[in-house]
């Protein structure tokens, strides 16, 4: 996809914080100081413009806001050991914004930790800046931890130690900000760790996603694979599903007004934890890479299995599934009892004889879908049912997806709600996973519901987060001079009398 | 549980078909031949009653009906092959029912084949029969059939050859009604084989059961685990879920009103299938036994693995699952890089080192839940996590029911039904499935709906197809003498006026 630039319509995004703090005195407390830019080039000090226009609330002026689609100025890293760093490389850029960010944002789930952060740009003469998007898994928090740990280094040494440590805080959401609450604030030296609601930061950051960038939000199908929707305003009411290691089902009735109305346990976690058991994939992509190249119908039983044709009474196709992974037990069963007749397979060896049913090894040593494994003593058996990893991945797949769609849809229905956003690390922009949310949404609305997706989608939390800043020192902080004081006053006012303006011109007021 | 005898409230019950045939011409076209009983112990010829009493219809005196909890004089069998044949114990006794029943009803699903017979008692003095119920697996339904031929054959001979071979007719109904059409005719010699519609056959039989049959329904809760229902008629609307390999949901407004409102591939196939897979258990009985000594904690993400804490805000507790399987993905990686970094593993035996994984066999070789291997030479590695078939059947017997449990809910809501009724051959009465399916009911509805289970949970199908008798060779048998004809007026006139009778007497009309 070609690298295009849009313009948003809405310049500048004021979004407050929770605590409601109006906006008829949002102009009083404005946050000044002198920073470098955070760059990979090294320290260049910019001249600041104000980055808090109120207490509870941050300025990020999206003017101009697009997704960057190919290369990346931020840095990537691994610790070879099957990538637990995702980088995403569609990060935004930001032309219009020249404020200081003095904050990061991370959103601990139960799979992945997520990493927004606002960056200059190395080698560029544009202005502006970018947001980053990082991820890392949960499980290597640590290396999480040592990314932000750089990234408040890099902070502070270009700030000549001017600065407090404490003027760099981290935002944190999801259930690892508490669970490693303490961990962050050691690692990062003592630094402030403001933990924010998890459901909140997600409709925020689906928000600010929706409303304010171009080519972010997209309609599926097979035909139009990335069929895009303009920013818009009017959205509510709307269904958001949040696929992560489990799933959550949020009713959003406007902004900050939202309730989860339901979750389920079968998410990717689940996808993940019982592929990596069942195939031997050891990364997510791994997996999905299997699932794009299975037959599901190899294991799964099919309307046309159990009827020899179609029960068009209560129409379902002979190609519906009835059962995900219905065929699995008595194809097993019987390969094991043909084995024992031949004397191929004693009682005293079963669990060979499973891992070939599992991986669909016997007589399948050429299938492209079989496993890397250089010394497969494990091949013996001549009748073993074809279960391919690719097969049971995608089986897998279909029936997560679809179960996810069905409760959507079903939730959907009881809270009238007819645009369904999905969002989480669960899609990965994955075409199987998008085309059987969007049929399942079709296929059980009649075509009267519609299944939206993001590009960003596992950084809703995380951009919420990121959005949401609303330092805990505010007004305290210490490490102002007089003289700062007194310059930040008069910006201050210069700056109150830019806002309005910006805000006469379409200036988005999300409170 | 002691045997105890109940008396019906509704001593008679008949049952139209659905072509509706109107009740008010139900005596004009009575059946009648003689015939010998069905038993084990032989030939006995009986003083016939009338068996159906007007076309479309079949009239079975449920009168002082009650379930037979202890013993058995049906027949049973096993091809030693982990027991394809299951035989239910609960029969169900029918003191006063002393007609002639001349078809046996068949519901055969993805995975399971349900017979229901009628059967007068061998060795009993009493008079009346028994209903019997006999599961094979659809998968060998070849031995199922060889069943039904030893019934026909019983049949036949002890009739004399009086009687044209489609006397006995076979009601089927199931997907494998259509799909095994062709084979039962030709296996049992060209009997008439009636296919009724599955949903239709399915509440017919559910209604039977609520409706006629003592301490067949009744609810759960750990602290009393079997709470029968009193027999009403006053039961609609309410939902029907059958959970067989798959699973349909169903809206039942009154006596055959019903409506199919939706369905999911994530049933009893698919537990059965994954954990044939994932612990080498061959029977379902097996894996519910590992399932009832699991802790599910150890492979599921739990909210408090994720926040370290509840999750107040939006009701979840920390020992909430959060993702099924969701710990497994990370801990079998975890242990997967510690066994490379200390050489244990390499990248030659992947396989090798996953059946450890999935097994739970190192470290664990004592553990009660591991596999029957006697020459274990899997069995190497210190470090793997403990995922036990124990945990994991317990999980996803958690995962698959909660899941269903949820859909049932959210389906509830939107038809604006209180009383949800779960059958099908998933439950098999097992405690832990009724448990989680009726605390999901209770947990979303908040303690306004209720989870209903029957004891014959798996046959409401063949229970329905088997009241549905409707011969398709009515008023054309060719055997019939002009004697017997009109030996066969003389007693229908008199039975007209006898099932006026009953039905006054509060028999049951349902139409």
């Amino acid at each position: 996809m070609p690298t295009e630039t849009y313009q948003a319509d809405a310049p500048l995004l004021v979004v407050s914080a929770a605590n409601g703090t109006s906006p008829d005195n949002s102009h009083n407390h404005d946050d000044h100081h002198r920073l470098t830019r955070l760059t990979d080039a090294g320290p260049v000090e910019v001249d600041l413009d104000t980055t808090l226009s109120h207490p509870g609330s941050v300025r990020i002026n999206v003017k101009g806001a697009f997704i960057v689609d190919q290369g990346s100025t931020t840095p990537n890293s691994s610790n070879g050991r099957g990538s637990p760093i995702h980088h995403e490389t569609k990060d935004i850029r930001l032309p219009n914004h020249t404020a200081v960010v003095s904050h990061i944002a991370i959103d601990i789930g139960g799979s992945l930790a997520k990493l927004v952060y606002f960056s200059r740009e190395a080698h560029s003469t544009e202005p502006g800046g970018r947001l980053n998007f990082v991820s890392f898994e949960t499980d290597h928090i640590d290396e999480c931890l040592e990314f932000m740990r750089t990234l408040k280094s890099k902070y502070q040494k270009l700030n000549g130690g001017t600065t407090s440590p404490s003027d760099l805080c981290v935002m944190a959401t999801g259930g690892g900000a508490y669970k490693y609450y303490d961990m962050i604030r050691d690692v990062l030296g003592g630094v402030d760790v403001l933990r924010e609601d998890e459901m909140e930061c997600l409709i925020i950051g689906l928000d600010f996603f929706i409303t304010e960038i171009p080519r972010e939000v997209f309609t599926y199908s097979e035909a139009n694979p990335m069929h895009f929707v303009a920013p818009s305003d009017n959205v509510y009411p709307y269904l958001l599903v949040n696929i992560g290691s489990g799933v959550s089902f949020l009713k959003v009735s406007g902004p900050r007004d939202y309730e989860r109305v339901g979750g389920t346990s079968l998410g990717g976690g689940t996808l993940w934890g019982l592929l990596s058991l069942l195939t031997g994939a050891r990364t997510f992509d791994e997996m999905l890479d299997l699932a794009s190249r299975g037959d599901n119908s190899k294991v799964d039983m099919l309307v046309g299995d159990i009827y020899g044709t179609d029960y068009g009474k209560i129409g379902l196709k002979s190609t519906t599934i009835a059962s995900s992974f219905g065929k699995v037990f008595r194809m097993k069963r019987q390969a094991e009892n043909e084995a024992e007749d031949s004397g191929g397979l004693g009682q005293k060896d079963p669990h060979r004889h499973l891992a070939q049913l599992r991986h669909g090894e016997a007589g399948h040593s050429h299938d492209e879908d079989h496993l890397p494994s250089e010394n497969d003593h494990d091949h013996v058996h001549e009748n073993s049912p074809p279960f391919s990893s690719a097969d049971i991945s995608r089986s897998l797949l279909y029936a997560i997806s679809n179960n996810i769609g069905q409760i959507a849809f079903l939730q959907s229905q009881i809270h009238g709600l007819s645009h369904i956003y999905f969002g989480g690390s669960f899609i990965r922009g994955h075409p199987q996973t998008m085309n059987t949310l969007s049929y399942a949404i079709k296929f059980w609305s009649k075509g009267a519901k519609q299944a939206y997706f993001l590009r960003h989608e596992g950084y809703l939390g995380a951009v919420g987060a990121f959005l949401k800043r609303q330092p805990r020192n505010w007004g305290r902080r210490g490490s102002f001079e007089e003289a700062e004081a007194a310059a930040l006053q008069a910006r201050m006012q210069a700056r109150a009398q830019a806002v309005a303006e910006d805000d006469e011109d379409g200036g988005v007021l999300v409170t």
